[in-house]
């Protein structure tokens, strides 16, 4: 009986400072636990950058180095003087506003997202991580809190288009990047010049590792795991990598009334035998593997001729390059079983422009799930399957994504939407998860 | 035995006089039965004709109405004045050359096909059956062989854009019709003019039921059916009726890497379904009928998009409508389920400009088939899959129509090919099929 009672108490004290270990070091020093973001406002915000750009769907048109999007920017660079941010355009058209701190020589932590939307997109994509960012600055002002570090709001410039302000800020922008026409009609390089930068100065904005004490981006999921599984935040493992293959499929395109159907070459019937091998694929095996055949061309492409050829978009994401690798090589293994049963030949050509998985830094997941935890509000690790600026960043500083829920998963749709009350726990999140930084959580 | 031996004599006398009875009562009439068509000068002017509009790949691209067409038809003429045909443009544009016969009130026997080609397209279909008719009334003018009907040598306009000359010819053409642009870039209307005919005045080339006495057309296969059975002459039992769709299938458009797989509303997956069900269930039963899905449109078409929206086509061939209807019932069937397992929606919208079935006339089949037997040729009945002059002509006269191989089946393109003796087959049986219906084989 004594041996059990004395075993049960260093058990307790054993878990009593296990616990005290894993919980961050910081949290005595952080007087602000208290503090919250203003519901109102923020919607308000959102609301009011909605009407540059809005399209008649009520979702917002406001792609990148537009008429729309400069004046978008125009009412983000209002706030952010108005909440005391030093507001400049840097050369590839970013906007930063930063504020002072009391250690002047550290490292800013940067915290922000992007103003641009797809065409036809929504209200909330960028919108929520530029209107947050600049709440929290202004919540920290309103309680006359000085962090340690210096803060920098960031908006960064066409990340619809290719994330161009984060690339350029990391240093990865090419110079062929410059020269893709963008939705706006201009090209980019045309496009960073109407923003007020300089595409000739580019090296002037680069960042090294070591320069940013770390990036914090709050953004909607854009995806429907956080609604189903009713989860508050999403607290992003990593941005997932993306591969693209173009498929060429060969037949032979023939009279479509005179061709007995055993005598056909039809490309088109080879595509849809693969087209259902990648989702077979991708689904068979557990994980938020993504697989997606968005584009498709079948020649000639009339009614009353066998498809000869067709040309068709392969999309995988996942989290883990040798997921996307090992699946590839289970689609490629059906493709050839389905050549031979059609008599087609079936090709793939990878795409250069795909982007490598990017883990977000797990010290940052901590701080934003301890965050959340002391908010009241549940949380769950997710990958994100969409590209954000915040994987750019992650290569050059300590980062992290703070995700809340779509309504429906819907997004790049005007009928994209996220919960007022989402919004919010979200950029509360953000606001201690800053603090918690400023204090030390990474040292 | 005596029994047996009176019963054998019988049934010897019974098989004889049924022989007479089912073999065609002029055979005897026929006085030209070992005349035969000139083999070199068919193949001769065939690769002469192909001058006209050559196209880089050993084909023809003489579209309707382009000056290739005007050319080849210029040939045409020169070659139909030659042999003694009374030339003249009808208003149509068709080419029609006439030779008067011992009867002249006796309705005129038509035969002959088309010179316009699709976009790089073959040698030989139509052009065959031109250069087929002229030679026949060359070989009869050559053996001073008056017929007692007129014949007519008939050169069709705008074949391929739609049976323009033959639907005129009928009082079938539209005025719809004529205002569509052709692949030559003019209207039909203005190709017509271009041809020498006048658009205004269509009433005046209508022709009545028992205006003809038959209408003849040779033809390439374009299929590979005589070819897989070494079979030498086809005999049309009919053009098929075509139907057409337009299948809309309407999922939900969402991003390619946030939506998880079990949450999409893929309209490209389901028309993967649904393509293989088109062709499951078009094979499911005996018979020759096709079905195509030849035309498929993705929106919006991106990589990185799930595609919301799927527009394609769908194409039944067969020679009974009947089972065209039933095939189309079972796609539709499957359809549903597809919808209801893919969370879309698909609808069929059929399409105006279908044909229906046109058998040709079973006297005329019979008139082939017995040609080709006494040539020592094999033959078959089957029918055709492909849209012909023939199938408007067979709204007014008794119509037969002859095919004959085609290497490969390989039809509308550059390497379409048919063997000489192939080509000369058949022409020796128009030449004697004429000539049987001219000494009474319908009557």
């Amino acid at each position: 009986m004594k041996k059990r009672r004395v075993f049960l108490i260093a058990v307790f004290v054993g878990v009593f400072f296990l616990c005290q270990a894993f919980s961050p070091a910081q949290e005595s020093d952080n007087p602000f636990q208290k503090i919250r973001v203003n519901a109102k406002r923020i919607e308000q915000r959102i609301l009011k950058l909605a009407e540059f750009g809005r399209n008649p769907e009520g979702g917002v048109s406001r792609v990148a180095f537009s008429e729309a999007d400069l004046q978008g920017r125009d009412y983000a660079i209002s706030l952010m003087k108005d909440v005391g941010l030093r507001v400049r355009i840097d050369e590839a058209g970013n906007i930063i506003g930063r504020r002072e701190a009391s250690q002047p020589d550290l490292p800013p932590i940067l915290f922000g997202s992007h103003l641009d939307s797809v065409p036809s997109g929504g209200k909330y994509d960028g919108s929520l991580g530029v209107i947050g960012a600049i709440e929290c600055v202004q919540v920290y002002q309103e309680n006359g809190i000085i962090t340690r570090h210096p803060l920098e709001v960031v908006v960064f410039a066409d990340e619809e288009g290719g994330l161009v302000g984060s690339r350029a800020l990391i240093g990865r922008l090419t110079p062929e990047a410059l020269e893709v026409v963008s939705h706006s009609g201009m090209t980019v390089r045309q496009g960073i010049q109407a923003l007020g930068g300089n595409p000739d100065k580019l090296s002037q904005v680069k960042r090294d590792k070591g320069d940013i004490k770390a990036f914090l981006e709050i953004h909607i999921e854009q995806g429907s795991l956080l609604e189903s599984k009713d989860i508050d935040i999403g607290v992003v493992e990593g941005i997932v990598g993306i591969n693209w293959w173009d498929v060429t499929i060969d037949g032979f395109s023939n009279h479509a009334g005179t061709t007995p159907m055993d005598r056909r070459q039809d490309a088109l019937l080879a595509a849809a035998q693969l087209i259902l091998a990648v989702n077979r694929v991708v689904t068979s095996v557990p994980g938020r593997q993504v697989g997606t055949v968005g584009r498709i061309k079948a020649e000639p492409g009339a009614a009353n001729v066998i498809p000869g050829r067709v040309v068709m978009s392969l999309e995988l994401r996942d989290l883990s390059a040798k997921k996307i690798y090992s699946l590839y090589g289970q689609i490629e293994e059906e493709a050839k079983a389905i050549a031979e049963k059609t008599d087609t030949k079936i090709m793939f050509s990878p795409i250069e422009a795909t982007a490598v998985p990017a883990p977000t830094d797990p010290r940052v997941r901590e701080v934003i799930t301890d965050s959340a935890r002391r908010l009241g509000l549940t949380s769950m690790f997710m990958p994100s399957g969409a590209g954000h600026d915040a994987q750019e960043m992650a290569k050059i500083a300590p980062t992290g994504m703070i995700f809340v829920p779509s309504v429906g998963g819907i997004s790049h749709s005007p009928r994209e939407f996220t919960r007022a009350k989402d919004m919010v726990n979200g950029v509360n999140v953000l606001l201690q998860a800053i603090l918690k930084i400023d204090l030390g959580a990474l040292d």
